[in-house]
């Protein structure tokens, strides 16, 4: 037996006990006539004291032992002198009376502690060292503590759980599919599944009723920024149910989170918010709500003062930052224009005006709006003196994006943003499909089995672009963490739908003619939501990155650094599959 | 709104209310005055009634639904004047008022029906409207409660879920690994997990003492029987544990599993077998204990008779089937002897010897033996009269198979097994390497993480083929339900382990160094388990096959044949993966 206790258990209710603990050295310190170690395990850690005047030998073993060396002792649990209140085990110490080095540890290449010295390409080289700190194990704990939770919430709504499977169908459409080549069927191949969409449609079509998984999923996209290549959902599907039943049924799942692991209460329903609302006054389809700043139009305002660029926009609108005129200087100011004019956000300039504190007004556009104009413009944006107001112009799908983007780059020059305040809101009614000007097509904005609002099924024909989705995304803190959709239950609005999406019948046929079978025998009315379980993670771990709630995380070029993955493959590997390397 | 209720749902207590179903038609029964519908969900079955002198016009519809159209009724719930008491909702039905068809349905290509009439392909071609019958949605809803029962058992007993990566390193060794090529390393390729070994191990590394997953695994090998290419583990793994800590702690899961869901309670302690007493006693390193027929060793008895092959043979031993003589045919015997020179099972012949009811004493070597050498055998297996005695010799390792094999034929002939009992062991001791003659090395058992027995270690030199490994098997009813190992925790005595397995130095660095390098900073002692959720599930479901128990199952040649998958990939995808068909 290695152990009697953990080295998070022990209490001054122990002492006088004889016990075993088996752990991690995390200190070594030597007080010269005492020597004191911290024994660490995943429960806690727990003081061992080596007298060298009672036990000299066993003491000068004990200084010999390095950080990270694995021990087991056993010794009486003593009260301490000075008790370390910080720690549950701090009231207490163990006198060591055997000591046994169950492994040794060279010197780790950083130090195991809540801050560490290592870089991340290091941390994530020895992440079965990284994983030892602290933070790291509370991560994974807490990931852990939420997925029980979500499950024994989801358990109790009657939801059960179907494991779908991993070797799915490739389909042309899939470019981002991870394929797996078939040793038995030459030249055929498994993809992996970008989510159990098709699968749990499949399952609600079979009467299942309620389902849902915990799955890991796999995009083979280039990486951005906080995207993995494998990452969770919480994947969830529901038969018999419009879209209030699916907001209201996991608006509870998300209620019990926050009360449970943020210990905050909502009590009235979650904001439902039309996407086009939140393109108009965010910019964003996840618009995040801790703050306002919203986005005024003053395209009538701006019109017929010569001023030729605002004359030739669709669009003119702003954001009006609020009691920063005074601290906000010029400097500043190019700076954000600078930044709106980077190609990713490809502002053509920024306009702005100072609301000055003894009322006055200066823009950057006073040779063609005289301080009547501008005070317009203030009034239409409630500004107040000490406000500065940033306008853009041009096409207004463009400048909504723009001005969203500069909402929360200053939002976060002012620090508005507060990690300790959640504003979640549901984003509804998103349009069907997308144009894409490139390949001159229509695509699905979330995929090809999401149904119309019914009252919008007429206009598939003559405008589809204007066809709102019965789509809706969860968004928390301007991060979308889920999403779906009310399905088409209906076959033959299932074909309309990829005709639209410029299927030819052969080729839906080929890619989804299981599910559109399938929806000739009997689909009930179903729809769904997956929600991004990493992110959710990390948003109540309070992570910047996905990558501090999983346990192996890839970088962020798809490696797996500690584990040198991807890698080859032997030629004998390569002819079994009948492949070659190009 | 689509439904107040389930179909599962009324009772007598709901009579007088009006209420809302939606379902599918299971059954239509038109009596001439009054229609009879059974609307069917995943919760149950409720009656709707349709009287044509109240409402002909409805009852004219309602007589047009076929089976498994989707409606939704609206009605009153009303006593029935014949009740079924064979369903919880048998006192009721439905006087239905509103009736509106959700979906249509072509007729289903086979009967949605606990017995249905469709064969085992088309079953599979649409597995959507299989999974809708009954005895399948029982399975999947066990195979959930299990899952959930599991969760909560080890989640009490400290145990963490933490999730592994599923695209990891493929490794020369893995010949059976399925590999995924990457898109952005061309030539590069990920590994899907045959288990996560060695990442939970790297897990214990890290610290974190109990893990267990309910995990996906992959395996592309030649699909004998029952094997499916993805297959799903309870995976687990402990820190400062020895084998019996391990043992006691999955037992205690197994027994609660037994109690939970079989209602079977195991006071005593599951018996531990040496693998072996095993082999010498039931040929087979997974016995069947739900009946006796041990094989017994007769190698003294057999020899010095003239009968040349006895003489030559390394061991003679046989089985004794009990009280069959007066029924078991001489034909029958033939068919036994058939049956074991079969190749896959390979004996050159089967003796018998008949103990007949009048005490005499008839064998197929009455030339070489007369009765009292026969009494000597007859008196050995402690046979009795009316018992036959069936006897193989040769190789001892090759006849303790052939009698194991014999003897699980014997008792399906016999009708032995009892499917309502339940025989647990855990089988131990088993030996670290396996000898592979075709390429002249060891290879290992388990995996070439399991440590030897600590006694047997010097024997890794001298007697490689003789080191037992600290491993087990968890075996119920001659399946192997489950089976691990305490790991080598030490990166010596794991590069000796490497070595003996005719790894060089690079080979084993290029594969495992992860792992080598990881043991070098301190891996706790450690150890683990990992249980095949598929097969206990169809143990308890008491199903042949595992297919019952997964939601969509491959085929005996991997293929999903409702998805079609694996089918082939466009060249476009090829070029991307740099990848080109042989």
């Amino acid at each position: 037996m290695y152990r009697t206790h953990t080295c998070g258990e022990l209490r001054i209710e122990n002492v006088g006990k004889t016990v075993t603990l088996s752990g991690w050295v995390q200190k070594n310190r030597d007080l010269g006539g005492m020597t004191f170690i911290d024994i660490r395990d995943r429960y806690g850690i727990t003081q061992l004291a080596f007298n060298m005047e009672t036990n000299s030998k066993l003491t000068e073993d004990a200084r010999k032992l390095g950080r990270e060396y694995v021990i087991q002792v056993t010794g009486l649990v003593t009260e301490r002198y000075s008790k370390n209140k910080r720690i549950p085990t701090g009231e207490i110490e163990i006198n060591v009376e055997e000591l046994k080095v169950l492994n040794k540890s060279d010197v780790p290449p950083f130090t195991i502690e809540d801050k560490t010295d290592g870089g991340e390409e290091i941390l994530m080289k020895y992440r079965y060292l990284d994983l030892r700190r602290n933070p790291n194990q509370q991560a994974l704990m807490l990931r852990y503590k939420m997925s029980i939770e979500v499950r024994n919430y989801l358990d109790k709504q009657g939801f059960i759980d179907v494991e779908t499977p991993v070797l799915i169908k490739s389909t042309p459409e899939g470019a981002r599919d991870f394929v797996v080549p078939s040793r038995l069927h030459h030249g055929s191949f498994y993809a992996l599944p970008q989510s159990p969409q098709t699968m749990k449609q499949l399952l609600m079509v079979a009467g299942y009723d309620r389902y849902y998984q915990i799955v890991k999923c796999f995009r083979d996209e280039d990486l951005r920024a906080d995207r993995q290549p494998e990452f969770t959902q919480i994947d969830c599907e529901m038969s018999f149910v419009e879209q209030e039943d699916i907001l209201n049924t996991f608006e509870g799942l998300a209620k019990h989170m926050f009360k449970v692991f943020k210990n905050v209460e909502f009590n009235e329903p979650f904001i439902r918010m039309p996407y086009a609302e939140a393109m108009e006054k965010y910019g964003s389809d996840k618009p995040d709500l801790r703050f306002g700043m919203e986005i005024n139009n003053i395209t009538n305002l701006g019109k017929g003062k010569d001023f030729k660029i605002f004359d030739d926009a669709e669009f003119i609108g702003g954001i009006c930052a609020k009691n920063i005129s005074d601290k906000f200087t010029r400097k500043q100011i190019d700076k954000l224009t600078d930044y709106v004019k980077r190609p990713q956000i490809g502002a053509q300039g920024l306009i702005w005006l100072r609301f000055n504190e003894d009322g006055t007004l200066k823009s950057s556009v006073d040779k063609f709006f005289n301080e009547e104009d501008l005070k317009k413009w203030a009034d239409s944006f409630n500004a107040q003196p000490n406000d500065i107001l940033f306008v853009v112009s041009g096409s207004k799908e463009k400048s909504l994006k723009i001005l969203g983007e500069l909402r929360l780059e200053l939002a976060r020059q002012l620090e508005l943003f507060d990690n300790s305040k959640f504003a979640p809101l549901w984003v509804v009614d998103f349009p069907l499909l997308e144009w894409d000007e490139e390949t001159k097509r229509f695509y699905a904005m979330h995929h090809p089995f999401t149904s119309p609002k019914p009252d919008d099924i007429e206009l598939l024909d003559s405008d589809p672009g204007k066809v709102r989705a019965n789509a809706y995304d969860f968004v928390v803190n301007g991060v979308e963490l889920g999403g779906g959709s009310i399905r088409i239950h209906d076959s033959e609005l299932q074909s309309k739908m990829f005709k639209t999406l410029g299927f030819s019948d052969e080729e839906a046929q080929e890619q989804f003619g299981f599910l559109m079978n399938a929806f000739k025998y009997g689909a009930p009315p179903h729809g769904g939501i997956a929600y991004g379980f990493d992110r959710w993670t990390a948003m109540f771990n309070d992570s910047d990155s996905i990558k501090d709630v999983i346990a192996f995380p890839k970088n962020n070029s798809g490696k797996d650094v500690m584990l040198e993955s991807p890698g080859t493959i032997s030629n004998t590997q390569l002819d079994e599959l009948g492949l070659k390397l190009k």
